[in-house]
């Protein structure tokens, strides 16, 4: 049986949220047919108003104004630091740690010449103004490891003023993890980032 | 950290779909933000037209004109059958196994005294007309088992004409089900359905 366009519409939309297959969308989309209109109006502009957001002109996070929240905060650069992150989920994610209190910059992903990001997609000319003209002490890279992610760290560890201290998010076993089923990879450099106690 | 407020508002609005928590809705939204702006504004409008979404005149099921693509369809009232789903998603299940080529009618639930959902709600006497109307010999009763449920199918067997013949759907052992995890009220079922061989 053929659905009605709508819902056929409806559906093919959802299908192309991240884990969302044929199956879930139908589920969404009849789901949604139950709501209010008014909460079906919402939810289809609060999606349509993703497109006024912004990205933060100091940090390429996003925001809703020219700068974001942290970038008008003036006391997020007290600590003289600053973390690079690829995406603003990875700069969330260090927020939610409640660790980290300086400045942040989004690269907007990682150095990858087969797909055509370079230095100038990911801002790094900017990264090295804001660093220079913010007096940063210490720049932490808090980028994941793949071979991309050593590639730009090492990129960017190269353009920085020899003067900066950079320095990588520290790998090992993560905590509630269990040796027993933890890679190679990490466990050497576990091993090799070990601390006297 | 606060989000920015076009990001908080999506998710908050994306929450709000089934099985869709805090974390999936912020990862959703995240992932919604790297689209094209025409698929954003695609998605966007996708669901705001199921506001638009008609019920069939005929058997209540979604339509998205005055009748259904199956109420449409003079193939399918041939076989003088017709079965009384509770939803959409049932009609669609059972429109998926491809044996049924009859006319259905949709009661967009079950009678619930307590929710104030009784006859008038799932348009009972709608059903008796069109069972009348369309010289109905059979009505199949496609009703999941619950104590509702099991009266819902009570009362439409009692309101509807003598002369037509209600048949439940039956219960048993799903295919490619167990014996060993299946409830014991499933099982009882399966063995006042036997069937011999």
């Amino acid at each position: 049986m053929d659905l009605p366009k709508t819902l056929e519409n409806a559906v093919s939309q959802l299908k192309r949220l991240p884990g969302v297959g044929e199956r879930s969308a139908l589920r969404l989309s009849l789901s949604i047919l139950n709501w209010d209109d008014e909460n079906i109006r919402n939810l289809s502009s609060g999606i349509e108003n993703l497109l006024n957001i912004k990205k933060c002109e100091s940090c390429n996070s996003l925001a809703d104004d020219v700068l974001c929240e942290l970038c008008k905060d003036p006391r997020r650069n007290e600590s003289q630091m600053m973390c690079v992150v690829e995406s603003m989920s990875d700069l969330l994610a260090i927020e939610n740690s409640g660790e980290f209190s300086g400045s942040y910059f989004v690269l907007g992903g990682v150095l990858n010449p087969l797909k055509g990001i370079g230095p100038d997609q990911l801002g790094v000319s900017k990264l090295c103004k804001k660093v220079v003209d913010g007096n940063t002490e210490t720049v932490v890279l808090a980028i994941n490891p793949s071979i991309e992610g050593d590639a730009t760290c090492s990129y960017i560890n190269e353009v920085l003023p020899e003067a900066i201290k950079v320095d990588r998010i520290g790998f090992g076993v993560p905590i509630g993890g269990s040796l027993e089923y933890l890679d190679s990879l990490t466990i050497s450099q576990a091993l090799k980032n070990r601390k006297s106690l």
